[in-house]
């Protein structure tokens, strides 16, 4: 309802929208209206409330506060319950404790800044305030558990094809799930699962896009291996409307696996990939090798061609040689 | 600390143990002492206080508390943290929270009444009070989460085996991990898993065996399906020495797989099988076909020869067909 009267108030940009209009049209009475327009202001959004011509927006914080989602959202399912944070721990945390607790299948856990960041095996993600996306949505498919894996690549797909919508920005997928630009991370993904043996509970996948970093805000250490939106298109980019794309994309690729299983979707994955054809390393667990990337097979494993012969990989690092890194 | 002191009551049988004795071998104060007593007193213990002779211990509760486990238990790592519930929802679901949290592998959930038992695919598991051992143990085991199934048929092993020693009851293991009688269910397993696509977060493997319940008190549409130890071994047995039997064997089958990889418990596994050889019923899902069980395979898939060939059966129902339900 809140993203209503926001949406109503964006609508008239500049101008004025009166509080008997959203009555009529929202069908709420007005002081239901002046207490949204108190909780709009109490979350940083500037609106100007005139006695005679009604309400105004002049300006809002850049956050991706659940009325601004709803208000952007053209997804039937996904992100329709929104769980937001200023600050959490971890939003694949969250979100996993909302699945457990029963939550809906779309449910989003969204956060301005996560102060524990998790990447895969326990590694970190910088999530630094209003910089990025750091979001988790969970998903009760009804694949297997080992179907699981292809789920991390479904995301990728939908991840890589919303930011190339939406910026312009040409990335490309890394096996399984990283999307890179440039050879450097624009966005890490982390699915996690909760799975009987022949049944999966619920998934979570955890997206971090790197939106406004810029260079000198990496910490250090990550400066050579990630990157932003903004340093790829050159300019600030809208959190808000990559949000939107990432969701509506997920949503049409689940939806296509649901009814056509993942083979379009791994054909997908194929076409975006920056991972075959290049010469890789793979490193764990317990092997070290590396080889062409030649194809993903049915399970989403890569295939690796090696002097031995050709490698199944479904666990583990695998990097891209650069030219550069030939040298 | 209260299993040693129950312990040292109990290597007394009958005859009194000083204050001082007790104080002297555990190194602490009479205080101490008294304290314990008391909580023992509480937890329904019959203990007797004489102001010269010590304590005596009359007699005790039948139940499955911390003081007893610990009394009771030989293992190094299982079994060595115990949440103890008189009612719960569900083991699996307490354990999966305390794993949630970090608890220590080897923690179990042991509750004398399950209010909403759980079986495989949200069916219920029958679970009164103080009749049965329910319990849940949280494991970390290093394995992907591609070789988890293995787990349950790993614990369907620890099982078997511990209840033919406990109490010389002639089980088997129906594929992948019931335990039955004489083709009645005494045990069912429920292991579920929290993973990223290629590590286990945690295992929590939920146990219900049915010790000493009679053929009346199971619901009447679980009548023909399922039996108890006490009902196959035509007398009361002792739920105690079956639970701290299973752990002891659950650790000697889990180390045995860490060391030496999953061939060895496979091979035991197929030993206590009553499916294989046999002529069986699978279901779902989305299929449904006849045949002979011949083996399981190296990822625990049962292999079932039909006239079509060879299918595979990682998930779904088997049924035995018995010469009764042919005719």
């Amino acid at each position: 309802m809140r993203g209503e009267v926001l949406l109503m108030l964006r609508r008239q940009p500049g101008g004025y929208v009166s509080g008997e209009e959203i009555s009529r049209r929202l069908d709420v009475t007005r002081t239901a209206i002046w207490k949204h327009m108190q909780a709009l202001k109490q979350d940083g959004y500037d609106i100007e409330a005139h006695p005679r011509l009604g309400y105004r927006l002049r300006g809002g914080p850049d956050l991706l506060l659940p009325a601004e989602i709803e208000a952007a959202l053209t997804t039937r399912r996904l992100g329709r319950s929104v769980a937001y944070f200023r600050c959490v721990e971890s939003t694949n945390n969250e979100a996993k404790q909302l699945a457990a607790a029963g939550c809906p299948e779309g449910q989003v856990v969204v956060a301005e800044e996560q102060s524990v960041g998790r990447g895969r095996l326990a590694r970190g993600w910088f999530s630094p305030f209003a910089r990025g996306v750091w979001f988790t949505i969970v998903l009760r498919p009804p694949f297997s558990p080992q179907e699981a894996p292809k789920c991390t690549l479904l995301a990728a797909v939908a991840v890589c094809g919303a930011i190339r919508r939406a910026t312009g920005v040409a990335c490309g997928i890394k096996w399984p799930n990283d999307i890179l630009y440039e050879g450097k991370k624009l966005v890490g993904i982390l699915t996690e699962m909760s799975a009987e043996m022949d049944a999966i509970n619920h998934v979570v996948i955890g997206i971090g896009i790197n939106v406004n970093i810029a260079a000198d805000d990496f910490p250090p250490e990550l400066r050579s291996l990630a990157t932003s939106l903004s340093l790829a298109a050159g300019r600030p980019l809208p959190r808000l409307a990559i949000f939107a794309a990432v969701l509506e994309e997920l949503e049409r690729v689940y939806d296509l696996a649901l009814a056509e299983g993942f083979g379009p979707v791994l054909a997908e994955w194929r076409a975006a990939s920056v991972t075959l054809g290049r010469a890789v390393d793979v490193s764990g667990p317990g092997r070290r090798f590396s080889g062409t990337a030649l194809d993903i097979d049915d399970d989403g494993a890569l295939l690796v061609a090696t002097a031995a012969g050709v490698e199944r990989v479904l666990a583990g690092d695998v990097s891209i040689r650069t030219p550069e890194r030939k040298e």
